[in-house]
């Protein structure tokens, strides 16, 4: 037990391998006010664990370097996520994940690769906004399988408490940052979520997509 | 038409009788913070105008006060308001009255039976909020009908959005104060309306029921 | 009718060609953080349909890919609209669209554009603001002739109240992002316009100038 | 399956007495701003259900006038509930209730009493605040069993943080209104939670007790 | 010179009756918060200066309690001032106290009070908000006299903008608490003030008509 | 009289060349988000009354045109001001301008130049602040000269209560947007500044020198 | 060492009665919010330890309840403090607790009481705020004797920053709820102290006296 | 004494090169909005005391400017400080720098540094946030020997809290700006940190590294 609470110290850092083992879920990199040497660095030790090894948030000239010493790794542009050594084998349950419109596609993609790196089955809803919710409600069958649902949204951030009422599992509700104006860069849909009406519905941070994907994950567990 | 612009000039206040004629619409009085003596007083020069005379938040100590002298005033409790003199006639055009839950119903009786006394034709359907889409899916087909629709929600203040998204006509939301935690009195719900996904949604100040009655009756004209 | 609700689902976005048969204004691409590609495939779908298309806060940029596409599309670069297949027949309703300030005129020119596309038949009175009232009291009696008045302020957001108490018709007010220092990007007149002691005033988004536009053009009929 | 979508119109509100079935969790009264006879009534509608009622935030008052009419109710008042036919089999899965304070004690009854009467096993530790971590860190090996934690936290909200560093399954966090000055009524710890280093953690409103009884119920399941 | 800068130490409290001499108005009592024992010292510290001793928000209680030890004071309830001393002589200079509504009565009296206090000629415009834009005009001609003009609103708090481009002389804004919903306590009209588009405007905090009375009293001279 | 009121019409603008003439201070031109061609036209239409023409926030571009046209104008960059025609007379009052630190001088500039352009006499105290009180209290006898005291700090914002207790003229404060973290972008200095227990400090928006300076002149005649 | 760290478990409650040995000041009840009869068994498990027992905001009929059963203890109630067992012998280190005002006491005497039971010598200088800063300056020569000093300041909580720049120690400042307005019930001060441009200040919870009192005594040590 | 009070008047600038002597810590130049040639002013004026001299925040073109005069100067680009003259002995005090993630680097080395150029004894943890306790708790007995600690933290700013409940001196708590999100630029940690359960913590400015390291070692002594 003791050894897979075991530490790397870089000095800058202290990189955990074997997180995923004590806590199902592995340590990832937020690549945004880091050095790319120094994400060199801890991508290194942490490949030296057995599970999937991600570095999110990152720019295309952070991924090129990653690939070019990690050729086993790949990156997704649209995630801004690196991914390394994801799960092989899938999860019987299956995670939806929904967006209100087609901007939050970066967030949902983020979250989609997440639980699917982890082990998840995914199944996609996009640009379903509450506007038209007849969009929506022609999934409200395929909706029933859901064993979570991530739900994606900027603007009126309206979506999850929608969802909420037609499924029968945890709803993981990701405010995003797309909206203008009274929007606050995520903080009217974040406070929707907050206050949402349907009980099922927790909220993690503003684009928050890594987040998501591993709280699904350890549900879908 | 110059006669019309004239006020009666109290000294603490100044009266405006006949706004009806010069705007469609009534001076109103705002009871919270006034005198009852002072409310008295002003009741009395609106009420030689010709149109409705309305006194909004009152108390029940003020609503008696006012029923003593003017008897042909009527106090509605649920909705706060003090009515004197309303339209008879009624308007072609309806105007629905919709709140997401039933805690949302002052509010919305304010709101409604302003439009009722400025001559609207009034339809309400309560407790629709969007966490249980099915409750108001079910007035869809009725939902048509509405020239106007005032949507009154706390909590996610969700319920302005889809509404948007099903009728054709303006429609006017009104945050409600219902709600806790991060609802911070209604600044939630409000940050919602505002940033609705539906082209069709305008926003009035928080619990101002007042004020979506005064627009929905000059919207019906 | 149940064919016109109809969706087209493009995986990443489902347009609806439709959606001004159903609800009497038509789906708009709201283009920032979408990919000029798919704003592209968007704008096919919905020119499928019988209206007007419009893609919002449109740089020029996209508006050259689009007009590349659709020549008989038009870009308004001050609005940074582009709109095709614009209402050829003008409604009787005269909707005035007023400035506080010369820096409000691509947020009104927006709202104009947009109603003038659905039909509307506009008058612009713009640099108006409220701390030189005489230049909006020169215009008194042609206010009279309003069907809706969509009035755009930035710094104190004061214009909407005084407007409101001139005309005899709904007053959508819109925000502006103009002004510095306290301004806080248009919050400072978002709750000034909220708070408005003019009844007959709601509110859209700050710099929403498309929504007031919908909105109007739906009182005007 | 239709059956089941059915809810009883009573004018002023809807109630969905079969919700537990289509969605796993029961239609709760939330009882703050309703009348008592209004909640008498949803109650009673509510009652014809299969699955456990409960009203949140009741007073004793409230709670007088229930139990009084459904004498098989019972009420908690640390939790400030009254709940009616609990599930009666509990489930394998344990969930924790943790607290930071003393004085969090009313929101996490309010969560283990909601989960209790949905099936869930409950372990308690409360008044395990991060300033003495040496309290926490003796229940760490208990900890190890979490299938759902839910962590309240009022003042500094870093419980989650660490919880969620030491479990290896889902955390749902509940901010408190518990603190003073600059902890503006539960916003402090709300943004800890939201921003929290633990990748595991979700977040519900400032005192829901209630809604993180039925996530954890429905990641139990 | 020195002698008028001495203070007495009461040791809960420093009081300087002197400095009217040295700075051209006296120091004030803010009552709440203090104990009416402590009140009464420091008042009577005050009353051993040459000018105007001035006690304010001071409850009825507070204020008997100050009468009975200083026959002389006398307390203006609406005001919730209490004075003594005030100047006899009146400059020539015309401070103008003017309000949007008649609940911001109070603050204004405040204002005017102690101005009067300190020797200023006085006129009152009561209830001349700016959705009547007519009321206001109506005295556009006496406003021309004003040396100075203070002016109190709350709501939309847009009277001081246009009072601002009708007069000559400085404007001092002072933001009530008059209010509900985004009013937010009186932050609504605090920002559209400090963003007033009249450049001879300049703000004190919310509801303090002291401020603004002696700031009036200094340019008056 | 009415001559003086009249405005020409730009169409996107409205200029009052004569605004000195009717209110004591001239109309200026809020230079950011206008068009360079905008900006000299109403330039043109300003400098045909009698006083001084200013524009504000002028970057070197826009006063490289400017200059161009108007050759007689004079460029001041560290206030990003642009003046033709100021007052040749000195009023007698003399106004001081002081700063906290070193990085609060464009704006205090602006106030300087601003107050200068309007007739007034300056008198510059810069970087005084109250961390190190024996800087300010050196110059302690030349402030009693001051009939005007402008005050621009950024920071904490605490130099104008200082002055305020040394001074015996009214202060106008100005918040600056210098500082970091906590400050807001001037929020904090501005809420110090409006709380002064200094009861001669009223406060103009973040970085505004310019409507200190137009005061300051208004006080100073 | 391993025994001091020992707890004791109350199930709703974990009393850590050697804190002091482990840290060098004692685990304190923050009572609002506990009944008295958990204050009382926490109080009961704390007085088994060495040093000062503390509780915290204690109102008189609490502070009753514990003098009461523990004879030995004594309320201040201007303080809001229960304490027993104070440290007896004094360090030689002075800590100076300052006000800005009369209204600040309460707090003031929170942090004086409690850094006095743990040891500390106290030198009070009450209303010393900024605006009459001779006031301040009178005491010039002693601030230099001090150890550390404690500045508790509402209103525009500009005190910590002059102090700051007067004495050669660290400087604790206490943002204090008193104020009205644009205060914000402390927020105001707390956000001056935060940026202060003095660099020996740092901030503890608006209100905070105990917390203050604590870090002034290990600082003395 | 009167000497080292006196401070040099560059007329934009006033430097007092002995503040080191009157209160144990040199004035700094804070480089942001300052011209490169008033630093090097500064500097020089600073540099003609007996400390060490501080510029912080400068940017590489500013440290190149300064170094190019000063030689004897040294800049430290990750802390962003130039530093000259530092203090040669060491204290016997250790004092802590500690952070949460790699991120906050530059805050805790912009602190480190200028506690070592005031003559501390530094020690780095760094990486040691609260999601991975096993990483702190491995230096809990070295932490013992700590008479300051600093600790930097972005996110959820839960790590002060901790440490505070470790050691047995005082925390400087500093906020960094490192996150998203709901973080608004280290509110979210600023706020924890006030908040925070820990008696001995207290905060600086969000990213005030160098105040941490001033306060640390006015401590240290």
């Amino acid at each position: 037990m003791k050894s897979v609470r075991t530490f790397e110290d870089l000095g800058f850092a202290k990189g955990e391998p074997h997180r995923i083992t004590r806590q199902g879920f592995p340590e990832a990199i937020f690549c945004p006010g880091k050095k790319t040497e120094h994400i060199l660095s801890i991508f290194g030790v942490l490949a030296q664990g057995p599970g999937p090894v991600l570095a999110t948030r990152a720019t295309p000239q952070v991924a090129r370097a990653l690939l070019k010493h990690y050729p086993k790794a790949r990156y997704y542009p649209e995630a801004r996520l690196v991914v390394m050594n994801p799960k092989k084998v899938r999860m019987k349950t299956k995670v939806f994940v929904l967006t209100a419109g087609t901007a939050d596609l970066p967030v949902a993609e983020e979250a989609a690769i997440t639980a699917e790196a982890l082990g998840c089955r995914i199944e996609r809803l996009f640009d379903v906004g509450v506007a038209g919710i007849h969009r929506l409600l022609k999934f409200r069958k395929r909706l029933k399988e859901a064993g979570v649902a991530i739900v994606c949204a900027g603007m009126d951030g309206a979506l999850p408490s929608v969802v909420g009422g037609l499924v029968s599992c945890p709803v993981v509700a990701v405010p995003t940052s797309i909206g203008y104006g009274a929007h606050f860069k995520g903080l009217a849909p974040l406070l929707t979520m907050l206050n949402s009406c349907a009980a099922n519905v927790s909220v993690v941070n503003i684009d928050n997509g890594f987040g998501a994907g591993v709280i699904a994950s350890l549900i879908a567990k």
